[in-house]
């Protein structure tokens, strides 16, 4: 017997935020999880508006809301934490401490402390914690993932990842809650991009960076926090690469690109042109694969619903991890497949503190832990 | 006082289908409607399954469905039609005697005398009429549908648009009805995908097309209908241009491409790069405009959901279609704006036709008539 | 023993034109002919003076050239015809009779009686004669025609060619001579540019047209000559395509683009990028060619001097055509391989001039006689 | 009164080698310069035979070229050096003390001591040294820069080049002469490609690196000298960068790209699409400037012989220093205008000891001296 969708709490996200509602459209896509409660806003009037909106139950704070949902019988089971940064650990952790699963916007918390004591309660709760890399969810990047992994282009040598906005070009107005560490933590760019960069680079090459060396900057006058980060990395087994995060790349929108480079060949990947995925070999033609063709692998496959040629986006893509994570609640498995979780999570923030610590007095290289205990 | 959202039935377009789901994902995109119900396949047993997968009421038919839902208090106010092309005309008609709204797969009917008696049905009922062209629902057509209006390129002189997919190069196996003049209608190609191309130039552009002389044909061995299809074209105002359909295109996906040429400047778009538009100016750089941007027209701009960079695809586009369409019944509008209704139904329809008796012995120039009555 | 370059003189082409500089480098640009003379201008003062700036034998009039050139032991044995299009035949015809190769600039000839008249001429006097169709000189042309030519696509169904230039979008003071019937006979924008497209598709798809159905207009107020050109086309062996060629495409710099399309996959080059052949497959990733790779076929290859990824461009595709021609006189042979000759200008003029009758009245379908006698 | 051509000599540059024919091509394009003499390779057979091809006078070794030129009342006045980089600086040198121009490859000499030492020779000897950095040739580069130096993007905040090649991916058969220090200097893809990269920077950019921080490797097991470049750079003036050069980037051709950001938009060119300059602006739709288009400013536009839409290429862009600096000797001016000379030279030399120096170790951040004394 078939039983119903799964039944979603959101925590943050109200009709005024960008990522919100795109949290609530992919979640409700694939008909596998409704939205049925929310404390969608620090402001009690128009978190209750918001549920009116979408005709579901209202909360004015997420304790309240982990309360009321836990205790009914009918509550929610899985909880979209789309709060600002600060927010993550306190509201993923008391989510997964009642007994619910957890889908984190990233960074999954403000600190790398934060996000060891979240691997503990993860791992303690016997609940499944995915966090929102939207990127990973789009099936070229599962498919390069899938030719990197398979040995396609031989022993990886060089990684470049680039991650271009321009809206911070400005003055300080439009980061809003970004531009505060209390709300934010230690990094700006490299936390609020950099982070999706990294956790790009290592779910396609496969391989942990070991090292790096890091130059970031605030570069708008009267700015605290970086919004310009370059950074060599070194990988485990070898590999180099350099990423590249910018939020003053003026006239940039939301130019995320990476190439890998093997013994054989060169990927790469754009998210202007998420549809397809280019391997330039040494020795023949360059390949261009397309999103929802047959030849492509069983991971990229599943991660499209409409015919090649018809193209899926931004929101289908993020829709793909809610989708995994259902089915993995559903079929009670322990992980969720593809979806990024508190070890990726852990090596995210890793990332972020020492990207910063090396950024300080041009420290030069240093070494990367991102073990999760 | 806010109302609920939209109640919507479906007749067709069960999980095994490629645009029922579109449909589904579509309408309930934006939260404005709500599937309540549905006639999902001619197989019954199919239809309960696929009501119990998404948890609505299930019918056998779509008379019932209509009967039934017409009773209720509750009952859906929108039918949306994705049958095969023989049924738009009943089941459109009847849903809009029962007082429902209807959105309809395209073409509109499987005639042109059917059209025009639908176009008389509609008149009558009071309710709205809306065939999704989907590609009328991308923001970056949109754009170009108003930078013509306003005069930007100066005259039209030219239009060159061109449709190519290649899934129909081999024999008649997956065409389904399509294959099956009485299911299908007249035209294969030319109603598949041909009127997608003349509804865009017409929408882009501005003007009727009024003559044309057309070269179909069954490419195929074995095929009956056209399955590639050339066309000259000759609109009100005197500019010319050419319409060019084919699905025996081997190796493209889902290929739409036009291109607008006045006075001072061509403008092109390209379904592959769906986000941007492009205009090339006899005097200066060429522009590129992009999805979501702030300095877009008004109707571009309602028309993406997520900031610039950030793509949507084809179900968003779809997902334009319903949400103008929910927002003109909540306010009681008489017409839904953008949405093509009947009349482009009429003329979509006898371009269909004209074109097919155009191409018949070579016959040459021929005047189309897309009057409704 | 190795002789000296080949020795050519130029009727035509001095420095204020456009065509006549690009002839005189890409015959020298090998070091395997030299220009040694000519009559660059109808203006005897400024062809003296163009002869005295690149150091070689100046004249008055083509005619002067012949007799003297041809009454020297170290005379010219070539001449590059660059005049307006209603001298090409008498200035071919002279050079023919008095023993030198011709390489002519397109079309052969102001209409398809001269065109048949020169083949006679050509036939006759053992010499070789080029048509300087430069599009047939660049690498990834001679490749799209090597693999149609191996059935690499399976039997050519449909080809699509468009030539998209805007640069006559205004009135006719940029046309100069092209504007004068008299001088550049009774076709316009498809004498200059869609004989181009039309030979195009023939070196590549390699079936002849049979059949065509042309609509031509002037567009432009007070323009006499065609300035758009819209042709359905019937290939021998059934392929059907389109020929579309402007001038008034606003906008439009010089866009030369093709598209052939077989039972297995689809072709496609673009002057734009024309370093690149791109083939869709019906059953796998798009391929994509590079000019000058290891993997290409023998044509393409020895039509690039420089690596892969150092571009070629349009002087050097030119310069192919010239140095077959001089490898051709050099070895003593009777054709210059890929280089088109007269065969290809009678075919050519035959095409303007059924497109131009096709056109008057509408006529509809016509059939192109091409044959040389 | 005109003069005939400037007259070239060739030091290196057979035929059998890539830059060679290129630097002759490239010469004598324009028709401003004729190659009369050359000791074309270190086998004076091979020379003598170069010689005899061309019809020129052939030495045996460049000492000898240069006192028999020099002694000609007719001899070169113009050597072009095209050897391996060991050579660069004692013929340079000879040439420049025997009165004669000079135009050499790239990198400028051996090492750093050897260029400063150079810029001493070059300044006594009141004669022009021009460096071929090719990449300053190309129109859209030259608009590039001049677009930047008018402040249309406001200060520059930012600048990313990368250099990939993938050539050297496997052993080191192909690296030839560039795989031995003793001939190639200290670098190896830092001085090959890494320093074309450098110079663009600062070419369009407009200030000089001051800073840098680098990872140089030797990825392909067995090689001595780097063949893969990451280096981050601070600029004078602020503005940060990267510069990625490599040539161990499987599958890539010759993919030189470089982003500029500064406050109002960022400015892209790619040598893939090198008749293209595209700038992504703040606030409106991007622009792409297109080659040879009337709206360029003065140095682009001279930097083109032909409409646009008709691509010019490597052999080009290459011309163009050629041509400045034919037209600066015959003109008697004291520098080449925009044709690299001893000054980037120097500083080219800088940055490649510089990286190779602070690659060591990872020894971090470190300044770069690219002063000429």
């Amino acid at each position: 017997m078939t039983r119903g969708p799964i039944r979603l709490a959101m925590v943050g996200g109200g009709p005024g935020a960008f990522i919100g509602p795109v949290h609530r459209m992919a979640a409700e896509l694939d008909g596998r999880i409704r939205l049925v409660a929310g404390a969608f806003s620090r402001d009690a009037g128009r978190s209750a508006e918001a549920a009116r909106a979408w005709g579901v139950r209202g909360y004015d704070d997420f304790a309240g809301l982990i309360a009321g949902e836990a205790a009914r019988h009918d509550g929610a089971e899985l909880v979209a934490v789309v709060t600002p940064n600060h927010l993550h650990f306190p509201v993923s952790a008391a989510a997964l401490r009642a007994g619910l699963h957890v889908m984190s916007d990233k960074p999954a918390t403000l600190n790398l402390a934060e996000a060891r004591e979240l691997a503990g309660i993860v791992a303690a709760s016997g609940r499944l914690y995915g966090l929102t890399h939207t990127y990973t969810g789009y099936p070229m990047v599962r498919e390069a993932r899938a030719i990197v992994a398979r040995g396609d282009l031989g022993r990886v040598r060089k990684i470049v990842v680039e991650y271009a906005q321009g809206w911070l070009s400005r003055t300080d107005d439009a980061a809003g809650w970004r531009a505060d560490p209390t709300q934010s933590g230690a990094g700006g760019c490299i936390a609020d991009i950099g982070v999706h960069a990294f956790n790009l680079a290592e779910f396609i090459g496969g391989a942990p960076v070991e090292r790096l060396c890091a130059d970031l900057a605030a570069v708008v006058p009267g700015r605290t926090l970086d919004d310009d980060c370059n950074v060599l990395l070194r990988f485990a087994g070898g590999a180099r690469g350099v990423l590249i995060a910018s939020q003053i790349s003026a006239g940039a929108r939301n130019g995320l690109r990476i190439q890998v480079f093997g013994e054989k060949g060169g990927l790469s990947w754009s998210h202007e042109r998420h549809t397809e995925l280019t391997i330039d070999w040494l020795d023949g033609p360059t390949h261009t694969l397309h999103a929802a063709s047959g030849y492509l692998g069983d991971a990229a496959r599943a991660a499209s619903r409409i015919p090649t040629g018809h193209p899926e986006g931004f929101i289908e893509a993020f829709a793909n991890l809610y989708r995994d994570m259902a089915d993995a609640i559903l079929e009670g498995r322990g992980d969720a497949g593809l979806v990024p979780g508190i070890a990726e999570g852990v090596r995210g923030m890793a990332f972020v503190e020492t990207a910063v610590a090396a950024s300080r007095d041009d420290a030069g290289w240093v070494s990367l832990d991102g073990s999760i205990a």
